[in-house]
């Protein structure tokens, strides 16, 4: 697949992306949105909520901002109901049981497009109470390529018993849909020497969500992987040339994302069908 | 008249500015009105709202964050008590019925120095409660140098029923306290790839009345907007050259306001009286 | 002292500092953190921050976020009882009365670890209930070369009836737990131009006390002021080199935290025991 065929309709249609998020990382949210062709949204009042919905392209719930539970219910029935492409972070789902609890009644009450997480994060969405037992997300905990298809097939399981394309962030990402499957090998580790890495990136699968051709949702998620992770390594490149640090990376991340072009998406892209 | 005659004791008497503001972008309304000399205090918190008022030179009403209408009301009360500036930035006023029924109350009950939105912003003002109709503020969508005229007809008269200088913020801005108007032809397309460029402008106002000469808040506004216009020419000036995006153009923009200095402002200005 | 001797288990330890933080700056103490080596949590929510604070190394409540004074008393608490270091930025705390009161019900139900203000901020926690009269903290204003000696012992006499290492930021930073004492001669001015340093410093002396050797948090804390101000003083020599402003700065001081060696916090720290 082309990645960039689904970073051009970002670029011209300028979907606008509501996104109930924290408040450690909301910023960075917003500038890779605005640096990626989409326009942010961010409120979390439950009361204009379902309005805001109503005219966005798609809406994001990131778990960061747990106080605002019945906003990012309200907004994600409401998106349901609108078929608005709906994407799921679990941030530290199962760090507590309040953040377990909270993101079971979530999956439980919204039927997500696409959940993005960590392997920890998704390993705590496979053991709720709607999923049962019997997914096997032990393999997720350190992906290989030795155990990439164990990791693929506990991943596409999830997918399947949820309904969502499931995209889990590491140094092989994986995404699937329970029927087709990628590995998207593009990123690098100073991403995790900043904070808000994931939820700029589950932001960005909002935008490519909110208006895929063909609503390929998986595509468009593969896609959004991909071209994260090349703008973090483009930002690598800058970091070791000039000897700076996380804060820098961070900058020259969000610039790397403004200036992709398709050209260079569809060159650096490393994704492989699995 | 030269914008300068406002830096100058922004620069030397370094006021406190009380913003009471969004969570998406406070931090760099912060870092604005730092770099511009001024201090900020961010609270929300009505039980010390009247108390941080009364200490500080002006008061920003920012309403991303919808969630403080009774800080913002107990403290924008206390400011015209005290007799200090208050700004409005009424945030997507038009976007949401609680926005709309929000900057209505907000307008209603408190009487403010300086409005700053975008065209549609101020247009949801304008068919407020308290106005009534009457305000044909069509011509604001696009302000051209055709429609000018008719766009500073519409602000005036809206300055004229609210009783405060109002700023419209676009490809031309305008200012109007209802007998003087001004264009102010600074600024650039990506001041809009980035989030909080209307925030921070609207702090900076603040910044700028809180301090103004003869309490020439007319002045002080057209002033504010010449700075931040100009500051974001020259931050769009390193990005053309550094090949650099948004998130680059958002710190150079920031340290353009610190290194502005009052004969670069003058000479930069483009300030049209009409 | 050597402080690297405290930076390097933060480098080698990762250790993980729960803060309960304003949104003014969040963002700016989950990157300074990454940069130093160290981990951050960000959650104010009063049903998980018992859980996070018995995953993490240490707790740091930053009174910015005076909202959340019920999960700043319940994390403290647990942080006491599960012995963890608990780290307090008294936040503008002479601003208000809600804050004077915040503050000194901070003090009388939490054992806090290590206290981080500047001289005015200090001050209002030493005339606290608890603490009663007795402590003259005149000297702290403007700490020179010349008033040196008295305000130390000032600083040393609030250590002794704290139970705290007390560190205040300013011109000359001076650290003390009672019986020993440092003043710190790093930093530069523009820290001050830029919000959150402060509470970057106050989140760094977190990181270093949550895996201080032999949990010497007189010295970690005096190791984590050193680091921050050198940080500082690399930004700004940058700063000047390259004529940016407070904004590169800010991004400057966070990446001289990522880059910075043993061997260079070892010779540009100037700490002079007292």
């Amino acid at each position: 697949m082309n990645p960039s065929r689904y970073l051009i309709p970002v670029r011209s249609n300028n979907p606008l992306v509501h996104c109930i998020t924290n408040y450690v990382t909301v910023n960075d949210c917003a500038n890779i949105l605005l640096a990626a062709g989409a326009s942010p949204i961010m409120s979390q009042n439950k009361h204009e909520v379902a309005e805001l919905v109503a005219a966005a392209n798609a809406l994001v719930l990131n778990m960061g901002t747990i106080e605002d539970m019945e906003a990012m219910l309200v907004a994600g029935k409401e998106a349901n109901r609108l078929h608005r492409p709906v994407i799921l972070d679990p941030v530290a789902a199962g760090a507590t049981s309040l953040r377990l609890d909270a993101v079971h009644q979530l999956i439980n009450e919204i039927q997500f497009t696409a959940i993005r997480g960590n392997a920890s994060e998704i390993k705590a969405i496979a053991f709720g109470k709607k999923l049962g037992s019997g997914v096997d997300v032990s393999t997720l905990d350190q992906v290989t390529k030795e155990n990439l298809p164990q990791a693929v097939d506990a991943a596409s399981m999830l997918a399947q018993k949820t309904g969502s394309v499931i995209a889990i962030s590491g140094a092989i990402d994986i995404v699937t849909d329970g029927s087709q499957h990628a590995a998207v090998h593009n990123g690098c580790a100073t991403m995790a020497r900043i904070t808000g890495s994931g939820c700029m990136l589950t932001s960005l699968i909002g935008a490519f969500c909110g208006c895929a051709p063909e609503s390929n949702f998986f595509e468009a998620t593969v896609a959004a992987m991909a071209a994260m992770g090349l703008s973090g390594e483009l930002a690598e490149a800058r970091r070791l040339e000039n000897g700076t640090g996380n804060a820098s990376f961070r900058t020259d991340l969000i610039d790397a994302m403004f200036n992709l072009t398709e050209h260079v998406l569809d060159r650096g892209a490393r994704i492989e069908m699995v």
